[in-house]
């Protein structure tokens, strides 16, 4: 699928449409207009025609959206419909938890090692079967495994020093939770999720 | 301050200005004019200016802005200057994580209880000071303690229960990570942290 074209307005709300999809699929329901499905996402029902003509639009007249075809049409638009490989660098509070979360949810997600600069550190606290190495050894472990994703949970300067290392070792994504915009090369891609600047946009909501 | 005509993609540049500022600072940059700027944001002068004028405008020709000064207007407007008292609903790995998060890295948010459905199972594995208590007692809790935010990290199903207890006991924000669009009343604020959707786009650029 070419991609050109395809806003960034576009593809954060795709996850939201394949949210509500499987949402309607659990319930069982077979099909949904656009209107219907405006009604619940809060989306004009214009938009998310719009939105899903972009990929070839999936609706008949009169018909609406089957709601099991749209969900998985969407899902390999996401890229949901293949297996990704993902290592967690950090072993601190919040990478675990992103990756236990990712082992849970996420299906084609899967974690398969953290890297942490001192994981004697953490020996006593390790409460899931992943294995956890050195920083030192992710070098080698790249070049044995083909990982797609690398989870960054660490602090800002260590985040930006691993970036070459990830990529010469074939690293495509990186989930960043480190509180900085990485730069990275134009055939890598960068997801960052900012918490601190999530929690400043509720203050600012509060107080006006 | 008068949030009347204030654009959601501004409210949301604002803590990168914020987070700028603030290393900018830290390096002791004292003035920076909006190209220096925009360089380091990937954000256009043009716009900086405009996003700025907005708040009134803290430049001077021919001067820029002053780092110590832009910073902390930007704080203030972010509602920055003043204490919040959190508590976190979960007890689980990523309720941890975010309310550890919280208490090192942001100033002014505090966190003073944890309540879940059943405490008794986290008892282990509790590594905080903060008390963490039973969701029985939440309603009580808010009737004795003025609580602003309340960070969910629970199902979706308990995130939607939960809402009308921390309406009534006078909760005014949400920091949502249950993986569901919320409903609150008006004089209430939901901002959403959606991990999975988060993943999802990474994926979708990865592949396109």
């Amino acid at each position: 699928m070419d991609s050109k074209g395809i806003s960034k307005a576009v593809i954060n709300r795709l996850p939201r449409y394949y949210r509500y999809l499987g949402m309607l699929k659990e319930d069982g329901v077979e099909r949904i207009s656009s209107s219907e499905l405006s009604r619940h996402m809060n989306v004009t029902a214009s938009q998310i025609r719009q939105d899903l003509n972009l990929f070839g639009g999936f609706g008949q007249q009169g018909y609406g959206y089957n709601v099991k075809n749209l969900y998985e049409e969407i899902g390999k638009i996401l890229g949901l419909d293949r297996e990704y490989h993902l290592i967690v660098i950090g072993a601190g509070r919040l990478a675990r938890a992103v990756g236990c979360y990712v082992g849970f949810q996420e299906q084609g997600f899967r974690v398969t090692a953290y890297f942490d600069r001192n994981p004697g550190k953490h020996q006593g606290e390790w409460d899931t079967s992943i294995p956890l190495y050195s920083l030192e050894e992710l070098e080698g472990y790249l070049k044995n495994n083909r990982i797609d994703i690398a989870v960054l949970a660490i602090p800002v300067e260590a985040a930006r020093r691993i970036v070459p290392v990830l990529d010469s070792g074939g690293v495509k994504g990186i989930w960043n939770f480190a509180h900085t915009d990485l730069k990275v090369p134009d055939y890598m891609t960068v997801q960052s999720v900012h918490l601190s600047e999530s929690l400043m946009q509720l203050s600012y909501k509060i107080n006006h």
